[in-house]
């Protein structure tokens, strides 16, 4: 049958810039478990990557005027607004809310802006854990999105390492034998979305553990190739 | 330390017009396990919910033409066309690629068209669930939609039942105790997707449970009420 858990990491204490990721997650899993293994995949919120790589600015979050600028300033271009709110496109082909700019969790007059390439934060974290434990785990970089048609948030992927960003199953059979239609499933995104059920938002848990993933799935990758439209592609601006 | 368990159930078999689901999750599970508990959330596809219902149209898989014509007759507007692919909402109010008409897995000849109403569905899985074994589980009735600006397909939750399809955050402290600003998770979209990360897409493993989810998130809860963003919330048509 299969089977996977997913297994909150607790007990990170507060990151800060300069904080080797891989290091804390180590003493974390140290000290509370789940002890990590081979063929894991290790999901790490955006928000403490965004801290260890300090990518922190001071911003006044009473501020209207500043923080628009900083979104702005951190956007290719905005494609809506309403009110506060800006939905605009980041460096990197995210389409989300502000830039993905983040005030909450962040000590008061900072906020923290996306890594500049979350692939490569996963890869190091993916090295770190590597050097330290001799395992070979697959690392997804998290982050919480908005969605144009539904209500609330879902975690997703804006980098990845060592796991599939988007799993190909054109060619693949149906149960009846017939070839698939629906064939690329995005499961660093559904991986992210099951790690945040047992982070929650409040509770401070940066990083999670998914056990029991299709070893096929483990693979070199990336958000960047695999996961962001090239601008040809999207339909909705 | 918070955990999850995501376990597929195996051997449904096939799901014919007038089946009730909720006898032939019993049965699978009576023959291969897992035995369901009372807060388990059970994730079943659209396509078996869709196949149950009768919610089948006969349609030459050849014939661009009918196909087109289906589509259309199941949306209430057409958003976006390229190629094939036509980007429509539908009478529930979700947007999605073809008005989520599935021709994967359905025999040859025919398509199986969404529930009229997956919240009904859902609760109708939740009540024979609680008639036959005594005990009270969320249901998420989930389907395969793709996104607008990153490539991939994720299952979300097109209905639910005794599961929050959003849970509201606004006002939990942060971890340094100053509000939330990211505040409206939608869970049911999230334990959709982590679902679908055991049941594969050419297995045919039509049902998923859900273990460990909190307990505060089982209410009554519908994805229409909670997930669909009203005409006047949108801001990408």
């Amino acid at each position: 049958m299969r089977r996977l858990e997913v297994l909150a990491v607790e007990g990170m204490g507060e990151v800060a810039p300069g904080d080797v990721l891989a290091a804390s997650i180590v003493d974390a899993v140290g000290r509370e478990g789940p002890a990590l293994a081979d063929g894991d995949v290790v999901v790490v919120t955006q928000k403490v990557v965004s801290k260890a790589e300090g990518r922190l600015v001071e911003l006044d979050p009473h501020d209207a005027h500043a923080r628009r600028h900083l979104v702005e300033e951190q956007s290719l271009r905005v494609l809506r607004v309403r009110d506060e709110l800006l939905i605009t496109e980041t460096p990197h082909g995210f389409v989300c809310a502000n830039a993905g700019i983040d005030l909450s969790n962040v000590a008061s007059g900072r906020a923290a802006l996306l890594p500049l390439d979350a692939d490569r934060s996963a890869r190091r974290i993916r090295d770190g854990l590597r050097a330290r434990l001799g395992i070979e785990v697959g690392v997804v970089v998290s982050d919480t999105f908005g969605r144009p048609w539904r209500r609330g948030s879902t975690d997703v992927a804006i980098g990845c390492a060592g796991v599939a960003a988007v799993v190909d199953l054109r060619g693949t059979p149906d149960g009846l034998g017939r070839p698939l239609q629906v064939t690329e499933v995005a499961v660093a995104d559904e991986l992210a979305s099951a790690a945040e059920l047992v982070m929650g938002k409040a509770s401070g848990v940066p990083v999670a553990v998914v056990r029991g993933v299709d070893p096929a799935w483990l693979r070199p990758s990336s958000v960047a190739a695999e996961v962001v439209r090239p601008p040809g592609e999207n339909l909705f601006w």
